[in-house]
């Protein structure tokens, strides 16, 4: 017996300061567990929604994909977009749903993961942005971290770039690009570190930027990070950087 | 007997979310009182505070600016700044603390006030821009906005665009320049109208707003707001924007 299913793939925006990351956890909130809260009252069935990237607790997201599959029924995934940002609190918005393939899986079909992380770098924080970036007030030379990121693009072994508690087959992992720039918002002076990979390991991103920062102030060499990478080891990197300021900006497929 | 005296300038941004407005009220919290009791911590002695633009409930500020009088005591503006921001919560911030002329005084001896307002002009709200915003789904065409706002700028009596609760000595005001452009922030499609005028009268940014979307939905043609104004009656205005999208960006002297 073959039962039909159908499954929507959702595209989601949220402000993670007030969860404890994607996953599910017992008694906390958290994003799935709302996200999987709202879709139970609008389809009248239980959803177990997979993500392409678990973002940990205050990590943000602009264009996080989750995907779901259930027994077949007629539902217009317009009208499923209206009821459930209807339902949502206003830090998690649903931008978009779309029926897809059976089978789709948001996790392992993405090939690519976009984050970007927002520094603060004046003297004073700001109001306006505090929720989502990291208040950075020693000045930095952009210049040198620029120069300083350009050798993690490529396939590595990312271990050294990555935190206790992730278990993988695997920790090498290709970056398709990096990039640094100023970006004044609200009055406010932010750095903007964006890179995408095919895949991240567990901290990686914040482990990068608060390797970098250390560049940045002219502590370390510009060659820093490459030594880091090529050592292998975790025990060699910055400071992680604060979850604050880091945003899941997209996933392809 | 003449007591001397120092008069300080400060800087101030502001997220209005949480407060009733600029303005001190027995048992509400608002920015002035917040300031004013950080101020008596720092400096150890009461202030009385002024502010160029009494912001209303749920207004923000990127640049309000405020002063006050004290005894002459020797003080580092520099330290005072640092020290202050230090008390203050996180959704107020003192930018600049400047020591400035006796007797000068930041509402009598403002200029130009520069307002911002932004309509987030999409088809689901944002989780990043919702506190500072008007989500505004219905699209709305920025060029008839363009054309309706220019007959403001010049010297009118702008009684039409304001509310009650305003007591004035005339309702003339002089608007220096409006401009309205798209800007996309954080992925949000915001639509930004700024307008800068030597004072503004009670709500009459935000009835503006409220009646220049009438023109950009297409409800009402492009020579709407010159009716209004020309009528001088605030019965003839539309309705009146949220406050939750209005910023007070600058004043200059």
């Amino acid at each position: 017996m073959s039962l039909k299913t159908i499954t929507l793939k959702l595209t989601v925006s949220y402000l993670g300061t007030a969860y404890h990351g994607w996953q599910k956890q017992p008694k906390l909130p958290t994003i799935q567990a709302v996200l999987e809260e709202a879709l139970a009252v609008v389809l009248r069935q239980t959803v177990n929604l997979t993500a392409a990237g678990r973002t940990d607790a205050g990590v943000h997201a602009l264009g996080q994909v989750a995907s779901f599959s259930i027994p077949f029924q007629s539902l217009v995934a317009k009208q499923v977009l209206y009821s459930i940002n209807g339902v949502l609190p206003n830090d998690i918005r649903v931008k978009k749903i779309e029926k897809v393939a059976e089978g789709f899986h948001a996790r392992r079909q993405a090939i690519s993961r976009t984050y970007k992380y927002y520094i603060l770098n004046q003297e004073f924080s700001s109001p306006f942005l505090a929720n989502f970036s990291w208040w950075f007030p020693k000045p930095l030379d952009i210049d040198l971290m620029r120069s300083a990121v350009s050798c993690l693009v490529g396939i590595h072994d990312f271990s050294a770039f990555s935190a206790m508690g992730g278990s993988y087959d695997s920790t090498v992992r290709e970056v398709f690009h990096v990039g640094i720039e100023r970006q004044e918002m609200l009055s406010g002076q932010l750095i903007c570190f964006r890179i995408s990979s095919n895949a991240f390991l567990y901290h990686m991103v914040r482990l990068i930027v608060g390797s970098l920062v250390e560049v940045g102030l002219g502590k370390k060499p510009v060659n820093w990070l490459a030594e880091i990478l090529q050592s292998k080891s975790n025990k060699n990197c910055g400071q992680i950087a604060p979850a604050r300021g880091l945003i899941l900006e997209r996933v392809d497929y």
